[in-house]
């Protein structure tokens, strides 16, 4: 049983957002499922996906200022600059992230420990939408 | 074919850990799989599963110490504090190792390099156990 | 359908290669899957594989030299240093970026962003070739 469907999120501020309820509104089919993965993938080379804590939103802040102190605007080393100081850096963090989660399912829901949640993070100042490609698998109930 | 299964890690000392043998053991229904894929997650924001070099014990070491460096404690921009100082920096290694891997099977067994094993990433200086998810999907033999 | 197979890639030079092209051609089965999954997976632990910028030579210039700064040679607290100075920096930079790639699959192609592309990332000096093993699931067209 394989479903895929491409999802458009709204443009979001630069930053770690929690996005968990947000996919799983989309995804009705996925009850259907009984064991399986679902993989969340985002088309774009300056935002990522991670998973992390889905409670205190102190976590994504500080997520946001460590990138920023450890993949900083302006490093004398780079020679892609021309889109602006946050360019580069978006492609580091990308790297970094990653592009792509993979979840198992397990009765119809994502079996995810319960301080987990899905993190968009945003990484240019003034993006536009962004696009993923939702991929499920499993055996259905 | 589907498989999942959850699987408890005792608790670990703060550190990288070499745990292939460990993973495999509690996998016996793997051997059945000609070609596919298992899925390591770990349902927690505070500890990480990666893959690294097998052998000799100072890389799991070194890199204890190289992610020390660079995920510091006490970092001024830290709101996330009131859990301890291990706490924040355990989130921020955990997006950076990532939560989940995907082996490759080939005729039973996972499908590795020759030197290379799996790491689960203990980031708190005293944790309980972990919980894993592990979900195999393949063609039968 | 399940397809599995290994491809050795030729020796690179230290730094990120774009290998898109080169993996897609040795893929003539993945046109005969409708949705699905290929997985790209690198047999090593001092080379990586992840995604970024396609276009912009300059981009992966500017990862290699953030990375070297960011996980520098002969730092004072590596013990694992007998295989030379690019040895365990190479194997901290493979736990950050990863060993392997899900790609979505969509009517018998990767369903990737406009700008996304597959790299390989050799951390060593002097490294010889490099073995992936590249497994692909889905439905048939």
């Amino acid at each position: 049983m394989w479903i895929q469907t491409e999802i458009s999120m709204p443009p979001k501020a630069r930053g770690f957002h929690l996005i968990t309820d947000e996919i799983e509104r989309q995804l009705p089919d996925m009850s259907a499922i009984a064991v399986g993965w679902a993989q969340i993938f985002i088309k774009h080379t300056s935002a990522s996906l991670t998973l992390n804590e889905n409670a205190d939103p102190t976590v994504r802040g500080d997520l946001e200022r460590h990138f920023n102190q450890y993949v900083p605007e302006r490093a004398p080393y780079y020679q892609h600059d021309y889109e602006g100081d946050d360019d580069m850096p978006a492609h580091i963090k990308n790297c970094i992230l990653g592009s792509s989660l993979m979840l198992p399912i397990s009765k119809g829901r994502f079996n995810l420990g319960v301080w987990q949640g899905v993190y968009l993070c945003e990484h240019r100042n003034r993006a536009g939408g962004r696009q993923l490609v939702v991929t499920l698998n499993g055996e259905a109930m």
